[in-house]
């Protein structure tokens, strides 16, 4: 989503896509834990902050994980956005794969972090690790109500709906020839698709919109005593949505953006060859 | 709000503000949809987030649909806007009713979207599409009240007041004679002109200040079992409300603007003919 | 706090005062009544938000009526700062009075508007129009608690010190020399202080911190029905407290900006004479 | 974080530090005191505001505080932070206790100046002065819990992985060689970091993540009738782990940045000797 810097290799990409995943996750799980198991000295067993805080911490979460990555890899922090970018900016498909590992490695990393950090409240909050505390680290249809009737292909459709939303708004905000913020302030306007998406597509599947961020902390949260981690609250397997559904959305994103806005924008200059694609330049207006 | 393209035609033009829309609602409509029905594991049947989560996601929703339509259309997203810039800035007249229907069919789909992905939790939380949920989609006196004593005059003065509101301040922030925000950054700050309103005018009639995002869903509910959708808590067509109110108060915020303000504006250079209105250019700054 | 366009005349620079404060008190008296007396159908008799919608929407609506007078008259939209502009900042000593009584003037033409919009709602939740809902327009010792022991000394302290803070505040975030926000950002941060404020500065005295924003809608209210407007919740007279105890805090703010970090500065070029002063031309950076 | 000002002197320096402390702790003591004890008319004895509010005002509090000193001292306004750039950004080793020092008196003042305003309100509320508004002030491990069973060394756990993620952003968002924020709005962005972190890293030790945050204020609670201010609530001594944590924590982040971003960034035009740090001098960009 910004300037990629010349001359840094692959390794610095995916060292700056690790780190920035990594921040990404050390807010957005921990913001969970803190809303489910955190409390205090008046409300010892109640959360500290709501969904409110989920929104925009997650957002905010986005962000500063730009703001680390943005320069040396162009900071996608998400497999869909990468995927999407290869499909339509002309990313190169040989990174695919190494930028999604090592997003799914910088989320699970930090998903330890906070498993260790919050290990205390979640012990004394959730002594079984059951599904009760599973959404701290990753999503369930519903969030998880046995009621609601969710199941796993409407978190599906939810989940093509939130990331092509989200995809066509990061090429949206990151497209110099149409609107992108200057000044360096891009990381800002995306952080806040991320609170907008938090707040209008939470209830159906938890708003993954990241296969990185959801699947790198069920592994972690399996590993450290959450059994159940790759079911849902019927026992049905689940971890697959929150993978497919945001890949197959932001390439739709990518589509309603290229046919319904992209095409009618005025042409760019021809480009010199070997430049970065004009979605990775917009800080540089 | 912003550079139009030139060139781009009237096609690209009414895509933008399809588009532009259709973002604005998918997340209006989903946040509201959110509040008042969703839940999860601990609270299946209360919502998730609050009255705040509506206001700013709300404005959240204009910021991001202002981005994606900004170069193409000037991302009006409202016929109260369009209308206004009509009556004040030279926006051509031939064009007021196409953008006008291409934004009413922006917020048609989101709402079918929106809709459908919340189709189960709808279901739930109220099984027979009352005027319970109506307000998920479209707009009732004093939100459904039936004691506030709110009815579809005390509606309509609010809704001319909010849109005025709105008028005035969408004038002054895109006005490059005045204090026009930089660095592509107006569409963020015509975002928090629709937070502001959504705290303070949201409870005589759920601050509409806009025919097209409420009409568009309106219709949508209609079509998909909410059958008094037309109609008030007390049973009397309602719908024309907020259509009209936006409409006679954006006329009304743009008189408030000329006269006490942008007449005393030290006037700008001659413009060569053909430019688009300044109004339109604040993000060139 | 931004640039004003010479040769507007008084008259410019009086109706913009007037307007921008009428903003103010439009957006800030309105999210009082919403969370006060606001309620929509699952819940007729509670409010729309609460405190953080009030200390937010007070925000925004500096940032948005910042924006629209800023050009005209550099926006001071406060008795306080424009008096501790003119102690301070070379602000014309023989304006202080007129633009004083502008921003009162737009500060009780909202309050009217408001109370007119609200009328239907205020009457259902306090049909004696008395002291419980007079927090919709003026401000209380303690916000009206009877058992927290504020009186009108404790109140005048709050006040000395919460202007005293937006004082320095804003002569810092205005300040050429200092590191004014640029691209027209300052009435944007500038909006953000006073969100602050109400979140840490509001028990006390309801931070008026403003003369023209506690007066204006105080008498607003006293014409409209509520005959206790110039009170406390004891029977004290109160309304003279966040007049004068803002005028002083303003002017103690500017003593510790100018002795504690100004004068420390390194000085600005000599100016052309005529020049408008440095702290209102921050948004031209 | 920002343009040092050459020539100033250290006297200059010092006071900037003292006076951008003393307003972060002027609105994070004052947010904390609100929410804890504050009340209104209607419900006298609850706070106004909650975790959000506390959230966010301190995050706004780091902002106006850095806008407030970055000029004339980098606005460091924390030890670890002055340390951190001692360390690894060529800060001089000779102007790190003074900086703390200015920092911790003004984080002293600012809780002297809240303990006063708040005296009324603080008595209502805990008329014994106790451990249960201590929060106020300073910061206890499980804010107080004693069913949690965070004790010292979680929380020193806690402030490390804390005060990390915080230096690993703010040396980030002020180099230059990275994303660093255009138009003078890095102190908007690095206040987003502490609104994050306190959304996310709360629950544990209630974000010290700053020596002078807590030490100041736990001083000024111990002075004014806290006679247990320096203890937890098993009665341990405490006031060392919000002292040590942040120190440890803020260089960790630094080696961090160091080694999995930094190096990998292109590196800068060779600097003329007596320029500044480039991680001081973002805001020019």
């Amino acid at each position: 989503m910004a300037t990629r810097a010349r001359g840094s290799g692959l390794l610095g990409e995916l060292s700056a896509e690790f780190v920035g995943t990594m921040i990404l996750i050390l807010i957005g799980v921990g913001v969970v834990a803190q809303v489910a198991a955190g409390g205090d000295l008046t409300d010892p067993k109640g959360g500290l902050g709501g969904h409110d805080s989920i929104a925009w911490a997650w957002g905010l979460g986005v962000t500063l994980g730009v703001y680390v990555a943005a320069r040396l890899s162009g900071a996608h922090l998400n497999p869909a956005v990468t995927l999407t970018l290869a499909v339509f900016k002309g990313f190169s498909w040989k990174k695919v794969l190494p930028y999604s590992i090592a997003q799914t490695l910088g989320a699970f990393v930090a998903a330890l972090v906070v498993r260790w950090n919050y290990s205390e409240i979640l012990g004394h909050a959730d002594p079984g690790h059951t599904i009760k505390t599973q959404t701290v680290f990753s999503t369930l249809p519903g969030n998880g109500s046995l009621t609601a009737g969710v199941h796993e292909w409407g978190a599906f459709r939810d989940q093509v709906i939130g990331t092509a939303i989200l995809l066509i708004l990061i090429l949206a905000i990151t497209d110099v020839l149409n609107t992108a913020p200057g000044a360096n302030l891009g990381p800002f306007i995306v952080g806040l698709i991320v609170v907008a998406i938090g707040m209008a597509y939470g209830a159906n599947a938890g708003y993954a919109i990241n296969p990185a961020r959801d699947l790198g902390p069920r592994l972690a949260s399996y590993l450290t005593g959450y059994g159940s981690a790759w079911r849902d609250q019927w026992g049905n397997l689940y971890f697959w949505v929150p993978i497919v559904g945001p890949l197959v959305g932001g390439v739709l994103g990518g589509v309603l953006y290229k046919y319904l806005i992209s095409r009618f924008l005025p042409g760019a200059e021809p480009e010199p060859p070997g430049r970065v694609p004009a979605s990775e330049t917009a800080s540089e207006v």
